[in-house]
């Protein structure tokens, strides 16, 4: 398959409607295996980039005036395209990403359920639109009809995830919402998986022809230098970015994003330690089952999960110790494994280096060890309350499988951490029902600090719905009015219109007074 | 009258409860008689700032728990007080901008109908919440329980507008909507109205104690010096900033925001030309009527308007002629009058003298000259489409009582100028329907550049409804995903919340199963 596989690959961007440039530039690299693959795929130009944005306000004209229908029919058609090829492209995203083909296969169902839950949500809307009707005898001014809709933004720049090739990436969750919500895609390839965006990008190919969508309404660029993905974002045709990755390129590009002549939004989701709060009663009880719950979550996709639980929190005392020898006994017998790219994996490396260098800190327990460098071992360390609060190193993301254990010497301690808490996209708290209701500062604390509060639920697995939140307070992602995940996130790329005093045959539908989904005022 | 205001004025910052400052560093201002009045104010030191900002930040955590009902007794009650006091906050508004005093009146009744609107969309939430429950069932993984709701985003900084002293400053549009979030407040009192800033703020401090709010919930403080502002939005426990003004300022502060270490949003309304298309069937038929509804548009508030109508775009032929020649009869009969500030003067009187040696525009009428300098004149010009095009300084707003008539050779070069519109708060389209049915393009290409498009209607006088949209494309707003007017104005200020697998006992009331606004999926 491996083979079929390379021969399907041009190595090229696909810029409004073509496949173009040399396949020269960079290569495909197996983590697994630690070495590059035969694979190999062009770097975009500035010349390319403004051919694809050009392309993507061009074909805005059109993609903008199609009905919520058709854009239904396009998704339903890109989540069939992809079904259809699924066998290549989790191929190419196993051999990409060494996630087991189990889990690529899932997450392309994922994908495409993504894509139809934008779709449902187009063919039955969910939110109503407001009419305040006119009443010309108000005095002292008489009152215009107002009617209040949504347009689509404008053209959006979309960067994939290293961790979720399918979907965070190509045809995931970014792009489908602003497809959704009418806009026009650039997706700028990851360099951590170029053959499985090729083969994506082959699929919506597909449903853009079979769709008659314009051409312009989804590019590709792939690229590994920095510059592709500033002159995407810098580009005059741009109006909105997704992104979903580290803190460190996710706030570079937001910050020329606000420096552009004309700012746009840029919706980053940037990580987040994700903390466990462990009360006393359900660790007394549960010590065991929740350890090892906490490293089953934690060794998703080793660590590299944007909600895997780094942090956990209890009170000290033998219950967290029984908890924390379960961990160690769990962990010791973990094999070390590759991750998703080499620089993920040596960033890991050196900050686990870092954080068992760091005084305050204790090794609970470490993996097995590697017999490769590019081998990484699962990680957890225990570390006092005080010590915690007073070292912002040891607040920060670790992406990977390492987890700290925050001691504390008392509930109001803990209290403490959650107030003090940077933004999260989620947190669990764990506890019987009783303690729970004890607890209700501690709840209160948690919720303003983070997307999605969670009660005795591990936070990997991100449902896809309509009451999904992923986002949350920064640094955890960098507009917290927003989601990244469920049907909302199409919200991000639409913007509120005003009609007045419009004749009612040139309302759009929605606002025509034969709707069904009108609130009049 | 304006004795019993002095008698009422301690010049002081309010700052967590307590009145501060000493009243000596600078004065308000008289622009009807272009002299200063003897009432004189504080300005913030950085440890005002400091102090008001912790105080909101500590204010945060009780009001934050208040009930959406507690919230709209508040806001009632602080209308109620604005009314009880009208009679000196008008004087002193009437005093300190020169609007006249039935202005400055219906504006304070606008400013109580704001707070009355969100305390009655308190009452009665617009917003179904989405609930998806549980189907432990479901493989391969079960679902859990998710529902969405909103936070209150933190304590936000309010800028108020010169050229709505009550409306749209210190318990106008912003305040309120962020109150009525649940956001504690803190108003930089604009330096062009000080004295009424005060006495509003007392009619607020008179809420805050009948109401049993937390002290930091409101502060209000005072300054002319640039210092006071930028150390205002940078300051760590400020989560967003209300601001209606000039680009100029505006855009200096929105990267402030985007710059710091946690960025948070800014939503700038700065402003519009606001362009007026006029179709040919309707100008020749109604050309006169057109020209004299432009001009008494234009002169509201002696073109201080943020919806002011500063173009006005036409083929041109002799019902544009007879247009024009309306305009200039009307507008030669206008007196020069005072604006808001002698800065708003200056600026106006160095735009229009810019505008007027620009080779490429030809003067229609300026009103009557001025017996002193800080009166300015109305004044309307025209000039090619061609000339306009080509030239960002003809379409940047002039922010007064100024219109440029904008002369087409055909349909289609008003059609290009649509197209290639700068981002607006509004724009109208004066058409008969068959013809607006004729010019859907048109319709559809100044809807996209647009937050309020308006049929055969001025576009001064914003509504203040839940349909409403007051903002647009950059540079009308910063973030034109949002509207500073109408009862949406609240959403700038919350953020969304995921709570899974909550008890039911604890989840907030609003996502409790026997809640009456919950859909299930």
């Amino acid at each position: 398959m491996t083979d079929a596989v390379k021969s399907r690959i041009s190595g090229q961007h696909f810029i409004n409607g073509t496949w173009t440039g040399d396949a020269n530039a960079f290569n495909s690299f197996d983590p697994l295996s630690n070495s590059q693959l035969d694979w190999s795929f062009a770097s975009a130009s500035p010349s390319d980039i403004d051919s694809a944005a050009n392309a993507a306000r061009a074909a805005f004209i059109q993609y903008r005036a199609t009905s919520p229908i058709q854009r239904a029919e396009f998704l339903e058609a890109i989540a069939n395209e992809l079904q259809t090829d699924i066998e290549a492209i989790t191929t190419a995203a196993n051999r990409e990403s060494g996630l087991p083909m189990a889990r690529v296969q899932g997450e392309t169902g994922r994908t495409c359920n993504q894509l139809r839950l934008f779709a449902s949500t187009l063919r039955e809307p969910l939110d109503a639109k407001f009419v305040d009707l006119a009443n010309p005898e108000r005095a002292p001014l008489p009152k215009a009809d107002t009617r209040l809709s949504v347009l689509p933004i404008g053209p959006v720049a979309v960067f994939g995830a290293s961790n979720f090739p399918l979907a965070f990436s190509t045809a995931g969750g970014d792009t489908a919402s602003a497809l959704a919500a009418g806009c026009p895609v650039i997706v700028k390839g990851h360099p951590a998986h170029p053959a499985t965006s090729e083969l994506v990008t082959r699929a919506i190919e597909k449903a853009i022809i079979a769709c008659d969508m314009p051409a312009g309404v989804f590019s590709l660029v792939q690229g590994t230098a920095p510059q592709v993905s500033t002159d995407l974002v810098k580009h005059s045709a741009i109006k909105a970015v997704g992104f979903t990755g580290s803190l460190k390129v996710g706030r570079l590009l937001a910050d020329l994003c606000a420096a552009r002549p004309e700012p746009i939004p840029f919706f980053g989701e940037l990580g987040s330690t994700n903390p466990q709060f462990l009360l006393s009663n359900i660790l007394s009880d549960n010590a065991e089952q929740l350890a090892n719950t906490q490293v089953q979550s934690m060794m998703m996709g080793h660590g590299q999960f944007c909600t895997s639980p780094g942090v956990a929190i209890a009170v000290k005392g033998p219950a967290l110790n029984r908890y924390i020898a379960t961990m160690a006994e769990s962990i010791a017998m973990l094999p070390a494994a590759s991750m998703l790219t080499p620089g993920i994996a040596a960033t890991y490396q050196a900050q686990v280096d870092a954080l068992l260098k760091n005084s305050a800190v204790e090794l609970i327990a470490q993996g097995q060890s590697a017999d490769a460098n590019h081998l990484t071992r699962p990680t957890a360390v225990r570390v006092s309350a005080d010590d915690y609060l007073i070292t912002p190193e040891l607040q920060q993301e670790i992406f990977g499988p390492c987890a700290v254990i925050v001691e504390c010497d008392d509930s109001a301690q803990m209290l403490n951490i959650a107030a003090e808490l940077e933004g999260q996209l989620t947190a669990t708290i764990h506890g019987q029902d009783a303690e729970l209701a004890q607890n209700q500062p501690l709840i209160e604390a948690v919720a303003f600090n983070v997307g999605r509060i969670i009660f005795n639920q591990m936070p990997t697995g991100v449902e896809v719905c309509h009451s999904m939140n992923h986002g949350g307070p920064y640094p955890a992602s960098t507009d917290c009015r927003t989601t990244s995940v469920g049907s909302q996130a199409m919200k991000r790329f639409e913007r509120p219109i005003c009609y007045q005093n419009m004749p009612e045959s040139l309302l759009p539908n929605e606002l025509k007074s034969s709707s069904a989904k009108l609130i009049h005022f």
